[in-house]
């Protein structure tokens, strides 16, 4: 675990932690205590730290030592992570200012989101006692922090194992969208962070933070509202200067910013002020999700390799290869034919000859002759390693490995993936030229983790890797003014 | 089976088939005589009519009477379909045409798509001898005829039931992208063809004769290349009069246009006429393979029910309402708040109040009382109820059904779906509301299949429900001038 001395670092490194309001009921998964002591104690924060609980009703919950208030545990609390409902949390807040507590998360809603005059009044007392305290706010209305390595968790079966994206999202579920989506890709993360109102920390004190931390590469983030317009850009401008960063904007329509102000009490603000700012800074704007989760995919895995924009194209022919190229073309990325000396030369070793050489390369060659490197490991390697060290191939995308797999049972399909990815990884990185995975049911068991670890990416459609991977080329080109990443 | 008496009729309800160039090899499924004797023996054509097998070299294959040639078959055939290389196909033509067949289909590629002109001149010598003696051709270079009812296939796996959707498509893969992509979806058809070059029977012939084909509601096409252009216009204007109908077209972009060239030796003309096209008959076009599967799911179940833009969406809250705001906004629908009445009356019964119940209304209340039919029936009912009467609500879209179900096996989720579909489909019955379900996992066993019969489609995510339910609705005022459908 890498520390630094950026001033919100120690919150991410807490030396104890308390659960303030453990449930006394079995929640969704029949445990007791509720999901975050849950997703705590899968994360083995108590193997490493004292972990409490607080409920005046138990002594003891899964284990972990059970107080009647945060000011009746023995030893010192540097974080609480706080269930309890909204009229109690000044209270709270006062015990931990006298118990020492460094930050306290706060997951309940009913503050300042409700538009409320007497609850945003109550909300902005709090934030003041504890900043005149020197402790800081997480929250409330958010899950809180996702810190592996460390061992804390707001989510079940998330990664233990830390990596270099941070996450920060004012919503717990477009928090928990990305850790699973793009976990499941491989991605892994340094932090995760949902802040919700965002009363005392907000968006720009965690781009800052993640601009410091040296476990940090990548970022990715889903903003409601911008709040301090000019701290954000200032921090936004210094993060993605030296990291590549995607943001996804909520409430860019009337009618999702209504939806955005009943959540997080959030101004959502003018979809082309955030746009200008993305652009000003050098980080990405992700229109959708589904375009977060790909534009990740695509940038942790090429953004240091990427080369240019023609793409050959080696899959299924006939008209899946006719839609393929008008997809990619549509992005922005070329199909140019291979030089006729390449097509002459894979006409030499490829029984079936024909058009189907030229880009798109049909890689289905009649069924007997498919290219597929557990089918014939030896052809197969040669078409590749002839058609990256093809001039007009910047870059590969491939249907192959997916494509003759319908039959086989999810295991075979998995072993065959995992294979295939070895060969692609071990081309890509003799010839530089990134290869692109185009499969259509992206759960093959693990097959995009073990792709991602390779450095491949395994995407879900041609569209959506050509859209990612021409917003890859097209931030590349604005950025060539800006210093390069380390 | 319904007949008519358009001249092509007779081409899809053959009193005799036989399968010339049959292969003496076991296929990619361990079977001899190749993909279309097994799609057919499949489909069951051998129980209604004779069924013969062509090759030199066999007597018999799996139960199918096998001859030398065609003119050795003892009785009449109606309709050919020929494996055999191109080479073989001018002789099989003439014989044929002196064994009195109606109509041969040629799978075999390599005659004009090659542009080599000695292979162009053989493809119009074939054509005209064909014509001359009254025989059509279906090809070559395609997979011909699906007729479901008839026993007519060219893939295994596809509905044996007739259904209301006629498909046309230039490519195989692309036919078999629409078939299975919207048979999993629940739509059944009235015929299927893959037209490849179309040197004989072109676009146009097919289009004239869904227009007359009683048994065709719905059209769905994929075109490469208009050939006669006037007839084309024609005939597209007749249908898209009185059915609804969907092309996509490939070869928008000068990669893709090169891309099918090779592939179907087509000219795919430019993108602009094509969409001037749809636009002046009323036809829609689909800009990639997943809108035309979106649209037609969407307008097989909405298209006469449909109301108008306003959405109350009820599902998840939070960031997710928020960005499926966003989506519905961005495509042209509107997410109207609920009156305030609405809003009382829901508060009124549903435990957990707040602004969750505005539009979107947060269908998970915590988890205690969450809105789902095999929760709580009786509370779920209500609620959708309320929300259909509104007088905000021109349609609902839904994530109720979807959500809750993680954890629990494929035959569990379907069980609860297929009840969820049951309760959807009669308040829209006794509503007229349309309910729209959304559902990341598409392939809950066969729900999607149970709620198409239903009259509900089940969606794969909110952003392709908006984009094609705002397709829809637009197509509708685009029409108001022109003639209803029956």
């Amino acid at each position: 675990v890498l520390r630094h001395d950026h001033p919100l670092d120690p919150i991410f490194h807490p030396r104890a932690v308390a659960v303030v309001g453990v449930s006394t009921r079995p929640s969704f998964d029949g445990q007791l205590g509720g999901i975050f002591l849950n997703a705590i104690l899968e994360q083995g924060y108590q193997e490493r730290h004292p972990l409490y609980a607080v409920n005046p009703k138990m002594t003891e919950v899964r284990g972990v030592p059970c107080y009647p208030s945060v000011l009746d545990i023995p030893g010192p609390v540097d974080h609480v992570i706080s269930q309890i409902p909204a009229a109690g949390l000044e209270r709270l807040v006062d015990e931990c200012i006298a118990k020492g507590v460094r930050s306290l998360h706060s997951f309940t809603a009913g503050l300042a989101e409700t538009g409320e005059p007497e609850l945003v009044a109550e909300q902005d007392r709090i934030v003041a006692k504890a900043r005149a305290a020197g402790m800081r706010l997480v929250g409330p209305n958010c899950m809180g922090l996702y810190v592996p390595g460390v061992g804390l968790s707001f989510m079940p079966r998330v990664a233990h194992e830390p990596g270099n994206v941070f996450m920060l999202s004012q919503s717990g579920a477009n928090a928990s969208a990305m850790l699973y989506g793009l976990g499941r890709r491989g991605l892994r993360f340094s932090k995760g962070v949902s802040y919700g109102n965002g009363a005392d920390l907000r968006a720009h004190d965690f781009l800052d933070y993640a601009a410091a931390d040296p476990q940090t590469e990548y970022v990715v983030g889903y903003i409601e509202g911008v709040q301090d317009g000019r701290k954000f850009l200032s921090a936004l401008r210094k993060l993605a200067t030296v990291k590549p960063t995607i943001l996804l904007k909520g409430g860019i329509t009337s009618d999702g910013a209504r939806a955005a102000n009943s959540h997080t009490g959030s101004l959502a603000g003018s979809i082309e002020v955030f746009e200008a700012l993305c652009r000003q800074t050098g980080a990405w704007h992700a229109p959708r999700m589904d375009d977060l989760l790909d534009l990740a995919t695509v940038v942790t895995s090429y953004a240091r390799i990427a080369r240019g924009r023609n793409v050959t194209l080696i899959g299924a022919g006939g008209g899946t290869a006719v839609l393929a190229s008008d997809q990619l073309a549509l992005h922005g990325l070329r199909v140019p034919p291979l030089p006729e000396a390449v097509q002459e030369e894979l006409r030499g070793f490829i029984p079936v000859a024909g058009t189907s050489v030229r880009n798109p390369v049909d890689a289905t060659f009649g069924r007997d002759h498919p290219l597929d490197f557990t089918h014939d490991r030896e052809l197969t390697e040669r078409a590749f390693e002839t058609i990256v060290h093809s001039p007009t191939t910047d870059m590969v995308f491939t249907t192959v490995g997916g494509s003759f797999l319908r039959d086989e049972t999810v295991e075979t399909r998995e072993h065959r993936m995992r294979a295939t990815i070895d060969e692609f990884a071990a081309i890509q990185r003799r010839s530089g030229v990134p290869i692109v995975m185009i499969h259509e049911e992206q759960r093959v068991g693990n097959a995009a983790v073990h792709a991602h670890r390779r450095g491949v990416a395994l995407m879900p459609s041609i569209e959506r890797a050509a859209r990612a991977v021409a917003e890859l080329m097209e931030w590349r080109e604005v950025r060539a003014g800006l210093p390069a990443f380390a």
